[in-house]
């Protein structure tokens, strides 16, 4: 039985990141994954988005040109299969990249289901049903999530289906239903939106993205619609009847009437379930609570040598919560020293247009935690840079602390915004004053300026509003 | 004699500004603007030349639209006219906006050329020649800047020009030289090169941006060549011929050869000179210095009660320079206590394609100060995020000092630093370390996780290269 240091079940943002800081900091390393190389983030999830969503970003430019003085005599479309072949081959790019830095690192890589057995020894079955069993001093899952599947939408990868079917669909459909408006049910309705497909949203919460500061989800509500979508909040799909040519989708509507909506696919964008099952958990006694491993601060399970990070523990689902769960972790396991993760300071980022980002505390929930707030924004409509850009959609919110002028949530709306919440995710992660972001001088002409107007509405000392 | 608590000379981002805080802090504020309200900046600067770049960027996409899977059957070509019209309705309504701002704070516009007599007594001469005299107990001198005309490249406006004309000629020339390769120059070089005009660009120091980190410049410099401009370093405009129907440029190259460039138009972008004559600084005895007012670290001249900002003053030209020295100024004369800026931590950014932005010194810089520095990079082609969005012509760069993790330097180059280098000078600003950066969760996938990525190459921890 071939020994190793360490073992990680994944290679997603979580499991890589382990293996090659584990690697790094000496320890001899191998990475059961029984898909491609990087896991859903890489292969199906945010790279592959982005592509598309450069691709439709890149459309609306070309459907705008006469704005931007560029004349364009004959006709844009936009070449579906093209897109979804570009989408591709970045995701095919970005995993051959993992496959090199696994190379570079000495990490074996061990392709089969993996499974953690009592007596620290990982079991992994290969495509042929074969197993074999390694042993490791420290093992690490990583194992990540997939779609959530409801009862009242089997998804059939056909006419309902997830995230994975709808980044590689044969033929761009006429109209579509997406199902929950998350950041990845927002992002796709949005691209296939943008392409020319008659797109309609059901949330079943009163907001879309609805972990978002509740007037950041209005102004993008706003521009969907304006985009021609049809969204509808508060309301429910009851049943899909799939047996004709189309989709009927049967949607309760926020006044409990029922509607009927015909679509080609309806897209289930209701969340994620964790991939914990056949994983050796039961026969380990592993801990787990509602679907997830419990873990402590530094990623440990109630089983020594036996660590657990990424979308499968508690915290947000995302990838760069799950890379920095791995240094942590494995920094821990090596004798190092690292800090706990803040998870109040985790962004969140939507990649629609216009962009979301956003850190810490809603409005809302800033009241609600008894805080005493002040609130300022700032809108794209005065920024130059915005203007500019003709990118006049746009917000950035902050709610600063009024006891002691600490940044308690900052809320974007906008082009660039998410390369913009970094900073605000410094500011917050280091409890820096507004007072203090106001003497960092922002360059102009930015989008960037708006961080520090906002921040100068909170504390009543605009400039430009 | 109307009396001011405040008058302001001048209405560009230093001066409306101040103005604006003056009136807000209850003082009785004029500004005093001898054209377009929101100076150079607004007008002839940073926002228009933005509109430019927009227009360039999404022409450019256009061409390119094949690679993001949107197909164009016709012929796309840039309206020349149309982007200048564009660029002038942003300024223009960037300039309403000032209007705007100064009649919600009841800030008097004086239109005409302000001149400081001893007693604080400030002098406007109209259009017509008629003077006005009123008194302030603050006068604030902020009158900026021009192009600098260089005895070898006297501009006529029509063969040799400056920025203005550059923004405004009545049509694309064929061929265009641009001397000089700062930010401006950089950027019409850019612009008019996107555009199809065959740019040649002429710079003396053996760098074009030379006050960037040598390795952005080098970079930009294989991007502008690749892009179809000749690039001429250390090389100088020894004279113009305009005679004819074309300038013919006399140019001495690197070698020392003399050798004779036919353009139809010749920009001079070889920096700025200050706007302060009869500016009644010798009657007033106000110190200047190689062509500079003379203040302290709360911009007081040496004359009780005149304040001086912006480009007229020590420190580097630029908008948001004189935007912040205005709130300093403005707070301590109201007898706040405002700290002063930190010129060290102030960014600078150029909005060609790749951008470039920077905050702090450049490797060479560091060296040379005598810190002990360890350098982090973060290439583009390895970021998901640029790898998605078709934008791999980039990399950030930190200088970290080895002796306290500090961030001596950072130096990005590609698409959208001009939105990241916020955090840099946040981080900058407020003593951040290396290991701290670290800590901050950044979004993925986001280009600004370069900038932890390039952090942790510094501090040998890189997990993605």
């Amino acid at each position: 039985m071939t020994n190793f240091d360490v073992i990680v079940i994944g290679s997603g943002p979580g499991g890589y990141v382990a293996a090659i800081k584990a690697a790094q900091l000496g320890m001899k390393t191998a990475v059961v994954e029984r898909a491609e190389l990087g896991g859903i983030c890489l292969n199906w999830g945010c790279i592959p988005t982005k592509a598309l969503m450069k691709s439709a970003q890149v459309f609306r430019y070309l459907q705008h040109a006469a704005d931007y003085g560029v004349a364009v005599n004959g006709e844009v479309k936009p070449d579906f299969a093209a897109m979804v072949a570009r989408s591709r081959a970045v995701a095919e790019n970005m995993s051959k990249g993992i496959q090199f830095l696994f190379k570079k690192n000495n990490i074996e890589v061990i392709a089969g289901h993996g499974k953690v057995l009592p007596g620290k020894i990982v079991e992994v079955e290969n495509a042929d049903g074969e197993k074999t069993q390694y042993t490791a001093n420290h093992i690490i899952l990583a194992t990540g999530a997939r779609s959530r599947v409801l009862p009242n939408l089997p998804q059939d990868g056909k006419k309902i289906i997830g995230y994975r079917q709808a980044l590689t669909l044969p033929q761009q459909p006429e109209s579509m239903v997406v199902v929950g408006s998350g950041a990845i049910g927002s992002e796709l309705a949005f691209f296939y939106n943008s392409l020319g497909t008659k797109v309609t949203i059901i949330e079943l919460l009163p907001n879309i993205l609805p972990v978002e500061d509740e007037e950041i989800s209005k102004q993008v509500d706003r521009a969907f619609r304006k985009q021609g979508m049809k969204v509808m909040t508060e309301a429910s799909v009851e049943s899909v009847d799939t047996t004709g040519d189309k989709c009927k989708v049967h949607v309760k509507d926020k006044r409990g009437n029922m509607l009927e909506i015909e679509a080609d696919v309806v897209l289930s964008a209701v969340g994620v379930q964790t991939n914990i099952e056949n994983l050796g958990l039961e026969e380990t006694n592993i801990a787990v609570e509602r679907g997830k491993v419990v873990v402590d601060d530094f990623y440990r399970t109630n089983v020594e040598g036996v660590y657990a990070i990424g979308d499968i523990v508690h915290g947000p689902a995302l990838a760069h919560v799950a890379s920095r769960e791995a240094i942590v972790c494995v920094e821990k396991l090596a004798g190092h020293n690292p800090q706990p993760i803040h998870y109040d300071n985790i962004p969140g980022c939507t990649y629609t247009t216009p962009e979301v980002a956003s850190v810490g505390l809603s409005e809302k929930k800033a009241i609600e935690s008894g805080h005493n707030v002040k609130v300022g924004k700032f809108p794209y409509t005065a920024s130059g840079k915005a203007t500019a850009a003709g990118s006049r959609d746009g917000m950035v919110k902050v709610v600063v602390d009024a006891d002691n002028g600490k940044l308690l949530g900052c809320h974007f709306v906008g082009d660039n915004v998410t390369e913009m919440i970094a900073e605000a995710v410094i500011i917050r992660q280091n409890d820096i004053t507004a007072e203090q972001v106001l003497e960092a001088v922002h360059p102009h002409p930015t989008m960037s300026e708006a961080v520090m107007e906002a921040v100068e509405a909170a504390i009543s000392q605009a400039i430009h509003l």
